[in-house]
């Protein structure tokens, strides 16, 4: 077989699921069929539609009831709540990060406005999220713990948390990373932005850090428009989440006075009625996209140098992407593919590219990232939004 | 008199522009008469609600040519409008930036995200903002000019920048300010999120500075639920603009790959849908906010103690919010007038809580700030949204 006879092959494994529609295939769109007309209309009727009404408190408790948190805080993307999860577990500035080096630039930018530096950690194939056996063999050489914080031997930075991201919606290997964790004293923040959905050990991805961050972004499984959100176990750090990011201001009958540098970074009335239409719909959401990524399966099965990406052991993914993966072999043929589907109206996409090339983090500190590079030369996602789900895809 | 005489006649006052509905009278609530739910209803109806799609480049047409700008760039608030504001004009860490000690705490906050330093100056009483006359005098004794950058000669921190703010719409003496800009190096950041509609000598708020922030939250004069926009007519910043908010990510058909640190602080298009609609009824709500004005203007004409605030000279004012000034020896019936309109059902509050006096810039350079601290005991805002306007309102 030649590097580019798996193009043909692979294009007819989406299509076999997708069906053969003339009109361009998106890679993730949102569905609005459920209450969202009604939610937003209320708004306007109403003109609540900014910093106060009934929908961001609605949203955040029906997002604390999904994920089982003690509290939720709606903000504005899931950027600001990366930024405000950092800033809950204590990061500062000239502090050390540990983040995969394959994620969405988010988790790199939201350590930066910290005034912390990313330090670049491997991914597992099998989760496409940090490795932690790896990590811990890494830190063994690299870290020491001193009353309780843990330094950088190399650069005598503090490393104050640890950000594993839930890659296109399929969890961690929690268990381990939280014994990395504490071994270190390492504060877990879950970039759970993807994740809205999935579980790990049967608990909610985002129900097992300090802080998680939620993203609602259009693309996401469920959308505001723009949004985010950070759950939170600890009752103290929601009430500070919330006032962090409504600009730290006091109560007060009319007066204006606040009592720190804050933010502001709330979540639009308008946005949560939205939100709340579509958090409805989850669970349909979830199995939809549970039977897509069944037929993708199944589809991809037969195609050889392809292997489909399935949640990993002991967890049920939200399937937000759907990903494939080339042989090493094939690699080569990952823009071919890319090129030959994109022109034939089937949205593809290949993996971010790794944190550690991009220019304004090449200097950052970072273990050997063999497995992301591998990774990224071979990973493609295909078209995973709900609809294109049809009634006869086996559950 | 004694001091508590002015209390009714305050009230009366406000009642016989607003007339006597039971209803709380709200400080500003914005009004949805137009095209509001047919465009929000196409963004759900097409699926276009989050970072791509027709309304915000409509609506960032909409504003440039309502401002006169080159370029508007939408974003998800005013303080993100500011912060980036402040990066376009080469604010760094360690720089000190002149800003009103009256004033909403985003201006402060923008200036401390970007490791800057606010250094807070007074106000005159004619246009409640930044007063140029006063700064000149005191720059003399305090700047110095090297190769055409300014130093505090006592700090000796580089002052790059000052950030007027055109408080409750009504401009600030922009043409003096400009020349101490020139005199001294200083780049000219307009703080405009309150004065969409109001004009300095025939040219709009926002079109004088090298780039300026509005508003769009609930409160003001039009909305997109949370919003804010950069203005510029430097074309390439308003690029830059455009690039420092949407992650910096290089345009490319499927690569994700950014070349800076930069933010997620692009508007989505939900809200952008609302702002078009809002922003074709902004020379209606003009009308009526400014007929709303003239009638407190004449209700408060006959009222001792107490003077309406109106437009400066040279200046059209989009009257925001409507305010009093109590004279002196009125001082000290402020708090029993707002609880008397407040538990009456008339929304009214007083002046921001000056930034010199909250706790976390307490230690920021200052200059005297009399007539701020004068302006702060004796301002009332009261109910200012276009709806209160009658018919039989003198325009």
């Amino acid at each position: 077989m030649t590097k580019e006879s798996i193009i043909q092959p692979i294009t007819n494994a989406i299509r076999s699921v997708i069906g053969n529609e003339e009109t361009l295939i998106a890679l993730h769109e949102p569905s609005f069929q459920g209450n969202e007309w009604a939610y937003v209309k209320e708004c306007l009727d109403t003109g609540w539609v900014s910093s106060v009404g009934k929908y961001v408190d609605q949203f955040e408790e029906m997002l604390a009831e999904i994920t089982g948190v003690k509290k939720a805080v709606a903000v504005v993307n899931g950027t600001a709540s990366l930024h405000m999860c950092l800033k809950l577990a204590g990061v500062r500035e000239q502090d050390e990060v540990l983040i995969p080096a394959l994620t969405f630039i988010a988790t790199a930018n939201a350590v930066s406005y910290t005034g912390a530096i990313p330090h670049f950690v491997d991914i597992e194939e099998k989760t496409l999220g940090l490795d932690p056996v790896n990590l811990a063999d890494y830190l063994s050489d690299l870290a020491t713990v001193h009353n309780g914080e843990c330094f950088n031997k190399h650069t005598g930075r503090r490393i104050k948390a640890v950000v594993p991201m839930h890659t296109f919606g399929h969890p961690v290997d929690l268990d381990r990373l939280q014994e990395v964790c504490e071994k270190y004293s390492l504060a877990l923040i879950e970039d759970a932005a993807e994740s809205l959905g999935s579980y790990y050990k049967g608990r909610h991805t985002g129900n097992w850090g300090i802080a998680s961050a939620i993203s609602f972004n259009g693309n996401k499984i469920t959308t505001t428009g723009g949004g985010g959100a950070i759950l939170t176990n600890d009752e103290e750090l929601g009430k500070l989440a919330k006032h962090l990011t409504t600009t730290a201001k006091l109560p007060h009958k009319w007066e204006f006075r606040h009592d720190q540098i804050a933010y502001n970074y709330r979540m639009p009335n308008l946005n949560a009625a939205l939100g709340c239409a579509q958090l409805e719909q989850l669970p349909l959401f979830l199995e939809k996209k549970r039977r897509l990524a069944e037929a993708y399966r199944n589809a991809f099965s037969v195609v050889s140098g392809v292997s489909f990406v399935s949640e990993p052991e002991d967890t049920v993914s939200n399937y937000w992407l759907n990903t494939i993966l080339l042989q090493d072999e094939y690699a080569s043929a990952r823009d071919a593919i890319l090129e030959e589907t994109n022109v034939n109206g089937i949205m593809t996409r290949p993996a971010w590219t790794l944190m550690h090339k991009l220019p304004m983090f090449t200097e950052c500190p970072r273990m050997d990232l063999s497995t992301a590079e591998s990774i990224e030369r071979r990973l493609i996602n295909i078209p995973s939004s709900p609809h294109l789900t049809h009634q006869d895809m086996t559950s």
